[in-house]
């Protein structure tokens, strides 16, 4: 335990950054050396953040800015987590990694969506660094734990697309249930939208209410395509409609699933009961056996409050037989299993660490 | 104003109960002459519920037991409303009103569904007053006003189902879209469920929490086919799925409508802008033309904060023409347009007022 | 109904700007002539505010400037009521209403404070208008209601300074209590701070918190101070604790007042059963019998959902004979009886309407 | 780390019962050998609780009654903590622990009292167990760290207790200052209240809700004035006022001291600034120097938020020259510092560890 390794957090004041920070100063196995911030340059985060304490009381952690980093002190970084918006880890890799040796972690979106092109139609523009996408794993450990554990870059997955693939990723593994059809109706706490100051997130524009947005275009579309045809081998374009709850933090997706032909026969239940065929449970039970972050409920559903502050997904699902609909409903907590708590369970399967260091279940 | 017509409120101590009394409190026209209330038997109003103060300095109202009401007050009633749970309604009505002359507003679920096997599918017993069931007009004003104003017998929409219903009417009667399937994911404040003393409707239960519930088999499915029927002429099975939402009031409902052939070209629109065609558009500006409480929004996406306390429905509309998929967004206060506000809207046109009076728009 | 009177809302935008258009829109004999807003400047209320829908079909009621005003339009305005920041009421009548004839109903906080060194004092700037600042009546019905009647000009009290005026009313009024010393703390829902874009306002800063605020100088305590030494004939400098509620509307007011003497044997209760001397209890009542929006609820303590969406406010007490405390506590929806409902009930009083004309009791 | 020591927690399935599994769930040299539950007798605990996960995939605790408990296990336990509402703690250590060797926590409230009189007094019975009363060490570990150290049975502090004399602590000690006066204003999330199936901890009836309770006689005060007593070596009789706040966690305590003679002058700052004179600052400073689980922010208000979901007190102090009130804020998380997360930290300076050990700062 004497001798942790080293870590650095670039954009540690957004909320992900925050969260990633926070998990980082109770992890036994790794200490975070810097962390920037523009905003907070030169102030320690306690005192930006009174939510974070030090776990030391003698060295207190400050915000820097990547130009104050002496370049021999980035390189003795074991791994460098980028918590940046859109657009900016590749400007930041492009400009500051190119010959880092450790390492990277991107939890923004620019390495996610493997084709240039599908890249420009989500982002609007070009790619920077298309010779280096290809090695960005794509960090979902429940299906990608072998790949990620061999790889140097990660591109950890969106909040939206976590709650979705791992819900998905059974049934689409599974031909013999000729999906044919798959609407997906997620809806997000604020902390998803990230730490902007805009009439919007206001606490009286979001408190008692609800509503839809992005409802045609929202980018996760992209990345969850990309993922839905590597695990079904087969092209699908899904319906994605995102909603913001009044709520802090989580994400609750309900995915609706037509199940036809031989397919329907074998989701098949019993209305009243609620009950659907062991096959379909099984698939679940099996896909997630060793998973320590994901608990399958079977036909219960999962709630949002059993997830938030944990790194786990729940998952539930019911088949309606009147409409020959296959309904899956997983919650995750959209800061960690979404987006800082993944990216450590990452970091933990790079290092050969537990997977569950430092991380609640 | 001297003479105002006498209104009965039985069961006033539900949260129906409760704010259609705060309704007629504030009408000019109408006045409560008894309410009834197991519970609060003998009680003031204002005393069991301090949310409510009687206008009138002068005369408190109490609640009271149908028992105690003599036969000759009942007979000076203008207008009873029910609001009692599923399965009482016929019970009062075949106990205390068979020979009653006034208008009654059955609020509860009993005299929705018209087809007594259909009930039964849905309530699990047998109809009480099958003879008297197809006397009771369904009542949603925005459809069926004019059946309305020559009814005695109003049998009040549900919540859900006037959601959704006011959502899909004007594109269920042009046939040329082409509906092929509609799956509707609603999401609810929290008085929808009653004032029910249950551990899943603690504040620590629903609070900063989300999830879905009675996923496969809802009661108002029942109601929510019939009208659906009745709209498009053409039979229909409906995925619908409730969610419990942490707010104390309201209900957002998404509708998700496959649009096929010729109907998906009209549909069609602009990704990028959110745009669609005018055909939509202009389909849902004159079906709801004269409707004081409906507000067409075009593309904009209804909030549930901006209905929440009057008795407006908002709607809102997009079209994904990646998978061919008319998303319909609609907005709601569950206890006012989605029960006593509408039921006082229908009391209005039975009564010959004006629709909003003593309603908020 | 045919003739209603004109009203004119000066900053029809902010939270109080926009409750007040509400009300206004469904008053049965006052009609809002013109409404102005920079920020929206040409745009229809109901466009800008998908909550606000015109009660009528056919006029839609756009926000203007003050310049596009014609003079003569504004000569025929019966009312006029300004929601508007500090230091900016002042600005307007200096700059518009100086030979204006109807009423004027100020919601804005300039001329609450008499005493022009006072106001200084808490305000930081000399005042504009000292010469017609002794015309404005401290708009606070249920102690000034014959001068409200007899006024052409309005201060309408601050939300704080009316939750805690009308919870000290009685006891200040009754010199045999030996009142010695008054600490308040108060906890006031987030609309109470306007609609401002801050950090601190957004929805993850302030849901599942809480926190005190201005814990030194909150500029309400000159009018507070005001007005306690002409309710009790005596000078009070009072301890004030504003405290932010996650909640949108709505100020719950807690008041301890060390009793001592023989104030204290008349206070004195049963500590077990909550109980106090008959004798507060009947000054609380008395004091507040005809007066339609307060309701004394005894030892009854007041909830702020019992008032939220209506212009009552409540009050409860308690007497804590182990440390000679009386404990007053008091319930406002702070945009009504704490501002726009409020300035309603002057302007009906004002106009000779019935004082609870258009409003909810 | 292979060896673990063996915890044992009666009373698992209420808030703070199963909250202090879940930090023992993650705890690095603790396990839980048994839980008991009269309710979820025989059940797992994450199958009873989704939000719990065992941390091993291949263990799966289940809660049992004592009842089941072979004497001989019993007598391998470590420590056991108790989490029992009132009165039932004395019962349980009377029936059962008599003769038990190993540490005893007391979360419930039967040993905080040292005086049998006044404990009957508050808690309106006589003590059973009034022999080991005194062996009881009052668990606030920044007051008490060494007495905890060297005892076996610890009366872990109430939740509101400890929000107060952390705050209260280091004015108290310091007799300079000339306290006389202490008013209590305590607001507290409502998981305070225990997992209550009653109709004023419905979701509807505290969302958007906000009301005092209890303001007479709640029966925390004999614990707050017995260890006042203690610290400040006077005798106080103190105003306190609960208040129910719509948030799941979280207490926030606002303390008024009324500062005289020469306690004024050393308090006395700058009223615009907000600052107070260097005096109290250091006293506070120095209180808590080595105190990992206490943050003082000097002249910073607390927020509940910044608390929620660790084991951290935060206080901040003000002084208001006007009035002579010396205010002083803390914030805590009710079930971690106030209840859970304090008896863990009990535990681990009773067993020698690090006294953060499994605990978030």
């Amino acid at each position: 335990m004497e001798t942790k390794l080293e870590a650095a957090v670039i954009g540690g004041s957004g909320f992900t950054g925050l969260e990633l920070l926070k998990i980082l100063n109770n992890h036994p196995l790794v200490a975070v050396s810097f962390t920037t911030s523009k905003t907070y340059d030169g102030m320690e985060i306690s005192e930006a953040f009174p939510s974070y304490s030090d776990k030391s009381c003698t060295k207190k952690l400050k915000f820097t800015v990547i130009d104050k980093i002496p370049k021999k002190e980035l390189s003795t970084i074991d791994v460098i987590f980028l918590c940046l918006p859109p657009l900016q880890s590749m400007e930041f890799v492009n400009d500051h990694l190119l010959d880092f040796k450790g390492k990277i972690i991107d939890i923004g979106s620019d390495f996610r969506i493997k084709d240039p092109e599908n890249f420009k139609t989500w982002y609007g523009t070009e790619h920077k660094l298309k010779n280096i996408l290809p090695d960005f794993v794509y960090g979902l450990p429940e299906i990608y734990k072998e790949k990620i554990a061999g790889s140097r870059f990660i591109a950890n997955p969106g909040c939206y697309p976590t709650s979705i693939l791992l819900a998905l990723a059974p049934v689409l593994k599974d031909e013999s249930l000729m999906i044919e059809d798959i609407n997906i109706d997620s809806k997000s706490g604020v902390t998803g939208a990230g730490r902007k100051v805009k009439p919007e997130y206001l606490f009286c524009s979001v408190n008692e209410n609800f509503f839809a947005y992005s409802v045609l275009a929202h980018r996760h579309i992209g990345e969850i395509e990309q993922e839905i045809e590597k695990l079904a081998n087969k092209n699908f374009k899904v319906s994605f409609t995102p909603h913001l709850l009044p709520v802090n933090r989580g994400i609750f997706t309900s995915i609706y699933c037509k199940v036809s032909g031989k397919g329907r026969e074998i989701a098949a239940g019993n209305m009243e009961s609620g009950k659907i065929t062991a096959g379909i449970l099984k698939s679940f039970e099996e896909f997630y056996k060793g998973s320590i972050f994901v608990k399958f409920l079977g036909p219960r559903i999962p709630q949002l409050k059993d997830v938030v502050g944990t790194n786990m997904c729940q998952i539930g699902i019911a088949f309606d037989d009147r409409t020959g609909t296959l309904k899956i409903f997983s919650a995750i907590d959209n800061l960690l299993k979404g987006a800082a708590g993944q990216a450590v369970q990452n970091m933990n399967i790079m290092l050969g660490f537990n997977e569950a260091e430092g991380l609640v279940v």
